[in-house]
């Protein structure tokens, strides 16, 4: 059988991991990672054998055009990295993460998705994601009720760059930490910068949006060194809903993960490559996908198998 | 807006509770309930205002064709209840659950219902189900690991059914106890016949197909009336996975539930019959039906509230 053809757009954290879950998917080939010129040869990260391209016009006349693509850039450079795919007939998926933008992303993907004729699948990591999916299926078992979506102990990438923006940071990793009822306190580790004082930064740091409305805790660390050693990528999510099926009451429902981060996001994009090739053109998040389209094999046999 | 129309099909203990779940959809009305002409009329259980009819065609000529039909029979009258009404066109939903024949269901409902230009949704319930799809997520997520599905504890139907077929017993109830990695004991109660013995019993319930791989225990209870005491409807699900995403190892995810095991049936039925009207003519497993489908609402508002 033939193996599905991908590539991988930009070679963070993220990108590392694509890579990795495309090597470990044994119906799928990395055949070539897109970055910026002046990063070529200079990676710290294995490439694991991947060659480097600094743009899809050289990757596709190097090995020819691939079946889809993973975008591993920020969620502010998605709509435009996948553009650049999508307007070659080449399917995408993003792990675009900016809640109250996906809804949009998802309009103007599906206009250009469907008129080249290929598919976008957007939101594609684990919150959004596969979380998305899990909410959907506990409120369809469990219509009436209330679902609480509690995250951590973790690091979160949104709140540690804000952290990092503040005046008077020049480093900062924040923790997120779950108190129940889908609420959470934050913990903030902050190298300062010089002459500043820790009572000014707390101040800025909990006037700041997106710390204000939480519990907070700040704590000074004297270098960016130091502040690597609370810095490591695991995460989880307690999902927990209690409602009524029908007119009866205390059905319970949860879902509980504890997981290497990155590692996760990327094999959820690579298992939505895959379905990727699956579905009809448009733009696609996790709750539009048959979960079948996501596994290797066919579906006859994963029906045997899962069901 | 108007309300999909559907109708009910065998009034046992899963009917009830789809009357009860569609009463409790805004976006659905049950049309009516068709059973047998001999119960009509002698039900104890509360129809909440549907009519009861002794064939389909007794329910059309009152009231109209339902677009979707909750097929509440036992799992070996599946196919045969679902023809019956896909040969007219009408969408059908069953909880059809011997895993073994599930995907030659697919494939002879697939072929029926294509060439009527109507969909049918085949194992619809939580295992297979609901639990089907957590599997296949699970293994979309961490790709190489073991998921253990550990059941219970609650009342198994088949090994009450299994049971209760024994010689010298006359009525039983069997309670499912998980022990771990997916392993399960059974704590059986029986009724014995006049003469019996509890030893000649238990000697022939463990040589039993349905319980001679599991450990067993058998009690003996004097009446029905005491067998009702311990046959309440309180069953749950821990479903658990561990391995690798791409090549990173330990991630770990569980989901678990602790339910009214009809309600929650009737819910997921309730749930697939709103997703038959969305789906091309076909034959479906939840495996195969995109999440959002199932949920009441417009999918553009459902994006924007669960991913």
């Amino acid at each position: 059988m033939e193996k599905i053809k991908v590539s991988v757009h930009g070679l963070g954290n993220i990108g590392k991991y694509v890579i990795e879950a495309i090597e470990a998917s044994p119906d799928m080939e990395c055949i070539g990672v897109v970055r910026r010129a002046k990063s070529i040869g200079t990676n710290k990260l294995d490439l694991r054998g991947c060659g480097e391209y600094p743009s899809l016009a050289e990757l596709e006349a190097a090995k020819g055009k691939p079946q889809a693509a993973l975008i591993c850039t920020p969620s502010r450079h998605a709509f435009e990295d996948d553009s650049l795919y999508i307007q070659r007939g080449i399917n995408t998926v993003d792990s675009f993460d900016i809640h109250e933008d996906i809804a949009s992303m998802v309009e103007k993907l599906g206009v250009i998705a469907k008129s080249n004729k290929c598919t976008a699948i957007t939101a594609a990591g684990w919150d959004p994601g596969t979380d998305s999916v899990f909410r959907a299926l506990f409120q369809a078992m469990v219509p009436v009720g209330t679902t609480f979506t509690n995250f951590g102990r973790g690091r979160s990438m949104g709140h540690s760059a804000a952290a990092r923006a503040i005046e008077g940071v020049s480093d900062a990793v924040s923790i997120t930490i779950p108190i129940g009822g889908g609420r959470h306190s934050r913990l903030v580790y902050v190298v300062l910068e010089k002459g500043e004082t820790l009572e000014r930064v707390k101040e800025r740091i909990a006037a700041d949006d997106y710390f204000s409305k939480d519990p907070l805790e700040v704590r000074s660390v004297p270098t960016s060194g130091e502040l690597a050693l609370v810095c490591d990528a695991s995460h989880g999510v307690l999902m927990e809903r209690t409602g009524a099926s029908g007119l009866t009451a205390n059905q319970k429902l949860s879902f509980d993960m504890r997981i290497d981060n990155p590692a996760l996001t990327a094999q959820i994009m690579v298992s939505c490559a895959r379905a990727s090739t699956r579905l009809e053109p448009g733009c696609y998040t996790m709750i539009d996908i048959p979960p079948v389209a996501l596994l290797n094999g066919d579906r006859m046999s994963l029906i045997k198998k899962l069901v």
